[in-house]
């Protein structure tokens, strides 16, 4: 039987020391190297890069390529992080229990970081292209626009940008359901699907990925709104009642915290469901599913 | 002969028209559609998408996928500006004779705009890939690879960072031309590559432009510093004294107005030596050489 802590455990370090490798390209700049370094390595879940990686396993086998699409994903999850937390965004001074990026540095270094984060993840999707089969340059292609795609404005970007304007507005299940799909599912869909094309998924499979990461996603938000309203901010390593404080709809707010985790059960069991045409190898992904909702942190 | 001013008339329409139809793909967000839209419609010389176009002119000819790229190359221009404008970076308030996206509208919407247009410009470099043949998918990864790297935090990203660290700082001449090699340099220079490389141009006419590209890039911002001293406010749309207010170290701060003109002419002399291979095709390219030095804004 899969025990779940030491999966996540392996796969981290192995997205870890990866990042590492990739982050040594030695920009000229030494303070935004450090910065990133700084963003990047400040102990996430890298809960992206696991299901691009699970999602390849339940398919075929992790490559070299799959793995740096992984950091990739990671990277960008991060720039979104480190842009966010500006104050003229989410003002907030505390991310993965260390002081944000613009509070170790300053503003501006936070904004290059960000930028340079988000443009390393494409040179990282695009390397060692010398020695590609017509098949291998075309998944690149395909996964690296879909990754630019969700990260941007019709995907992340975008759901950034509804979840700023909406402080302080009321909104309906429907509205808060769209603004998540965008803001946290689409990167988290896009995860999957990266993981399920370079793992070499039949387009059935990759459908089938796609679903569980939708469900997955939406889940994961629920939880997250969910801790921000009861979780323990020394485990969390971040503030709670930030969202409240901010006059912000969130699940809890709209539709009471205890059917927030009947929905959060709901969303997890479509996405198991989404996994039945799939054997053991997915079992990865069907305990990360419980974890979304489980998860102290 | 060419007339340089219909030739540069010609280029900036089509290019403007192609970026109306690939902002057209209506975000969900109509505030961050509507200022990303302000911001990359707002009137830019597009010299960096004009030099891609000619440098493919000068080897070949230009499709569709070189038009997306040029596209591609001034949304990541403009990201830049954004960015660079905001409070905690240059702060300025107007660009092009207009208010900057954070004036115009908020810090969060142009730190979100600047990261949807850099987000874009990716996805567009990488769209239409189903119909490529192995030669064209190649192509369409190696040039967005390099722009990549360009925009990077080895190229464009850490000339930005060193440049806002050098303020109050008296710097070399060394160190000024390292800063500008990427702050200007890199995308300038990228441009020309994409242009040579979609244009169907061979190694040896690629590397040629990419001297050009080097030379230019570096008068450009030599031409930039003297304008910031002796330009005129109403025809730039934008402030001058600006970097002396800043106490930052220019071309005519370190070396002065007289032999940064000359300089600069130097540089365009060894511009039009990399372009000694090209027949008339190139003529735009060394056209514009001029114009970097002789323009008013």
């Amino acid at each position: 039987m899969l025990d779940l802590k030491t999966y996540l455990t392996l796969k981290q370090n192995q997205v870890d020391a990866r990042l590492t490798e990739l982050l040594a390209v030695n920009p000229e700049s030494d303070k935004l190297s450090t910065a990133m370094h700084y963003s990047l390595m400040a102990g996430g879940k890298r809960l992206r890069p696991i299901l691009c990686l699970a999602a390849a396993e339940s398919v075929g086998r992790i490559n070299n390529d799959t793995l740096n699409a992984a950091c990739a994903l990671e990277m960008i999850h991060t720039y979104s992080l480190i842009h966010d937390d500006l104050p003229a965004m989410d003002n907030d001074n505390l991310r993965r229990g260390k002081p944000t990026c613009h509070i170790a540095f300053d503003e501006a270094t936070a904004i290059l970081t960000g930028d340079a984060l988000l443009t390393l993840a494409f040179e990282i999707l695009l390397s060692e292209q010398g020695s590609l089969s017509p098949e291998e340059a075309h998944n690149k292609l395909t996964i690296t626009h879909a990754i630019a795609v969700a990260a941007g404005a019709r995907g992340m970007i975008s759901g950034q940008m509804m979840d700023i304007d909406s402080e302080n507005i009321e909104l309906s299940e429907a509205d808060l359901k769209k603004i998540h799909l965008s803001k946290t599912g689409a990167l988290i869909k896009a995860s999957l699907y990266t993981g399920g094309v370079l793992g070499g998924g039949s387009p059935e499979e990759v459908q089938a990925l796609k679903i569980y990461g939708k469900h997955i996603g939406l889940a994961f938000q629920v939880a997250d709104d969910i801790l921000n309203v009861e979780g323990d901010p020394l485990v969390m390593g971040k503030a709670i009642g930030t969202d409240q404080a901010l006059n912000k709809s969130t699940y809890p707010s709209v539709m009471g915290v205890d059917r927030s985790k009947a929905y959060a059960k709901t969303l997890i069991k479509n996405a198991l469901d989404g996994l039945a045409i799939f054997d053991g190898r997915a079992d990865p992904l069907r305990a990360i599913a419980g974890y979304i909702i489980e998860r102290n942190q």
